[in-house]
């Protein structure tokens, strides 16, 4: 989209900020390397947290790393969620989470400054905090959206502290090297909102600036061990063989063989997948892979993945191996709260962007907010609907567009837009 | 083969000896894990270095980690080599390599223990020397038959001493962890002889206890790249996809189907098969496999392998990726000389042993030499043709047999027994 907006001070100023925070784990290809609570983890979050305190905000950490940024407008009130994650996969994009918890900061500083400007008549209802969510990608420590899952009550603190990374070293040991993991127990949310780029491309195909996001897609994650036998690679004859790699092989194939089944409606993929022992002339043993079905249609979900076993089934037979499933997880198809969508379509309107309802085929921490809060989940386009890689891109005109967008959303949140009628009533004037 | 063979002092000795040798590095599981100048490679060469050394042998390392147990009978005269190697696979048999060298060892000492009880008259014609190749396996750092490709002006020095593990560790610095760098250029050779665990089954089912090897299976080997982009795995619309891992897969897939189409003759694996970045919602954007195909036709290998490469053209369409080749290697079907062949028949009638002429469908430190030097290649079976493995197992009585052969065949090789017949004459009484 090249037009010629004209940007303010203001947005410059986030424009040069944003370019500050793809230096922390920048690679040479122009993306970021900054996996959960590593060294360049830690820098940008010392980072962010200074750029939060020298705007007045109080900055801590909680018990299992999220990091907060905490303005008390009204004492004791609580507090509008607005945010997303800083780490990435190996080898991602600058976009990727980290615009998203920098539109909260600048959005909870516009907002900041309007209230002081307003005098105690501008006081908000509720109060700000701005998060950067602990590990939401999951590549150095499964499962991902693991600080908003604590904090959301769906995973033990204890469980994901004592989570290992493939070196072994745990969530706790890593927190704790980079000085982030603290005692805070985290705010009293009200409600909840989270900017992030598309990572698909719909919104740029069709000119769209804003996505409001009504639900997610469902999804089906599994973790299989294929077991076979070590043999010789040369002298073992094939009927001998019990190759595992051969077996998570045709699991791999079997896995786009379904998504083209569902042209549209079904993603599948393998991102990981583990050989032992991985040696040249040894036939593999063991593969661990982990094997995922997403679908916006539950029932093509369900189909799908009797299809997958099934398959699977056969695939024991061919390869001469067992498949086992050591674990899974899956969540179905999810609205956000459609009073929070309606709200974020009104402000669209108000601030002449161009947007449309999309689902989320990804998950995002406002996946697990929106179980506890209402919560508004935003879009930008991402250029060629490219993610999870070094030329992950959006214009500084979206990333400008979004950040007017959030701050309005957050600004109508934090003035109590969503507060249910009877609440809302005893204070209208 | 249950025999109730009794078995002489000397046989008793072996026996525990092997028992000893099986500590080295031993896995809960029965097997080893000794690769390549790791600790326990270390310990154990300083075990055989005692044990040849207690016998009058002299022990030394070449300059790449070969290691020499040299007898002179006759002062300056050339040596038979006998001998295989010591590393492993990780979790790997106790047969593999290990069972070659001690029978090599002992065979040795039974020859040389005969010659000075048979005093001036009993002198043979040629030395011995016993050797420990350095990394025929492979699994640390690649090529395989490292030590004897070096030996036999197959591989440069530099280049094999270069060469890193996956850790970033040279062969030459492991070497010297281990203290197993020498500088010594390696004994004058006349004749070469070597035992070895079939590991296949063919000599179990029919009942043989000596495979008299005669060829050597044709291969060709592969180091692919398979190319593609990394993009989220659950919002990146199918088509846009460039899987990695998809398209190897579908070449894992490809590999077992070029075997099936041609059964028995075409042995086809992948062993090793490494996934970039390998993470759990990152479509891989590389990944590197070793591919191999070997068969007992050339004419047969060669059609496979332009099927191969045509599928492959197909994969790169269907999966949207590039495959590269970075890297082969490829050897033809040849013979051992025939001559050796024969005395090993001879020897095997005279000691009453059950033999078949057998080829060799993996490489062996054998295969090399036989192309600088007269070289017998003997094996024993393999209990239900299990190798690369923990489970690997030979019976003592068959143990005992080819050491027994391999002795006989040592013996005849030290007396000239291939001598061109020019030179034997001259020494014929």
């Amino acid at each position: 989209m090249t037009t010629t907006t004209a940007f303010s001070t203001e947005d410059v100023e986030f424009i040069r900020d944003f370019r500050i925070m793809g230096q922390f784990g920048s690679t040479e290809n122009g993306g970021v390397d900054r996996q959960a609570a590593t060294t360049p983890d830690g820098e940008q979050r010392r980072w962010l947290a200074g750029l939060l305190e020298g705007r007045g905000f109080t900055v801590t950490s909680d018990r299992v790393g999220n990091q907060w940024g905490l303005y008390e407008a009204v004492p004791g009130a609580p507090f509008v969620v607005v945010g997303s994650h800083m780490d990435s996969q190996p080898t991602a994009g600058r976009y990727d989470g980290a615009y998203g918890v920098l539109a909260a900061a600048h959005a909870a500083f516009r907002l900041v400054e309007q209230w002081n400007a307003a005098g105690p008549d501008g006081r908000p209802r509720f109060n700000i905090a701005v998060v950067n969510w602990f590990n939401e990608e999951g590549s150095r420590f499964k499962p991902s959206m693991m600080g908003s899952s604590v904090y959301t009550g769906k995973l033990a603190l204890e469980t994901a502290l004592a989570t290992t990374d493939a070196a072994g070293v745990s969530v706790r040991d890593a927190l704790d090297a980079i000085g982030c993991r603290g005692d805070y127990e985290g705010p009293d949310a009200a409600f909840c909102a989270e900017i992030h780029i598309e990572q698909g491309r719909s919104m740029e195909r069709e000119g769209i600036t804003i996505g409001l996001v009504h639900s997610n897609w469902a999804a089906n994650k599994y973790e299989f061990v294929v077991n076979g036998e070590q043999a010789h690679t040369g002298s073992t004859v094939i009927a001998d063989r019990k190759d595992a790699l051969l077996g998570a092989s045709m699991m791999v194939v079997a896995a786009r063989e379904l998504a083209d089944r569902f042209p549209g409606v079904m993603h599948t993929s393998v991102g990981q997948l583990t050989v032992y022992p991985n040696s040249p002339v040894v036939v593999p043993s063991r593969v661990n892979l982990l094997l995922d079905l997403r679908s916006a249609d539950e029932g093509v979900l369900a189909e799908a993945d009797a299809l997958l076993h099934r398959r699977i089934t056969e695939i024991e037979r061919m390869a001469n191996v067992t498949v086992e499933r050591s674990h899974s997880h899956s969540w179905p198809v999810t609205p956000y709260q459609p009073e929070g969508v309606e709200l974020a379509a009104k402000v669209a309107a108000d601030l002449g962007l161009e947007n449309k309802p999309v689902m989320t085929l990804a998950g995002h921490d406002s996946t697990n907010m929106k179980d506890i809060v209402p919560t508004v989940m935003l879009f930008v386009p991402s250029v060629d609907g490219i993610s999870h890689n070094e030329h992950e891109y959006t214009t500084d005109e979206d990333i400008v567009a979004g950040l007017a967008m959030l701050t309005e959303v957050t600004n109508r949140l934090c003035n109590g837009a969503l507060e249910p009628v009877s609440t809302a009533g005893e204070t209208a004037p």
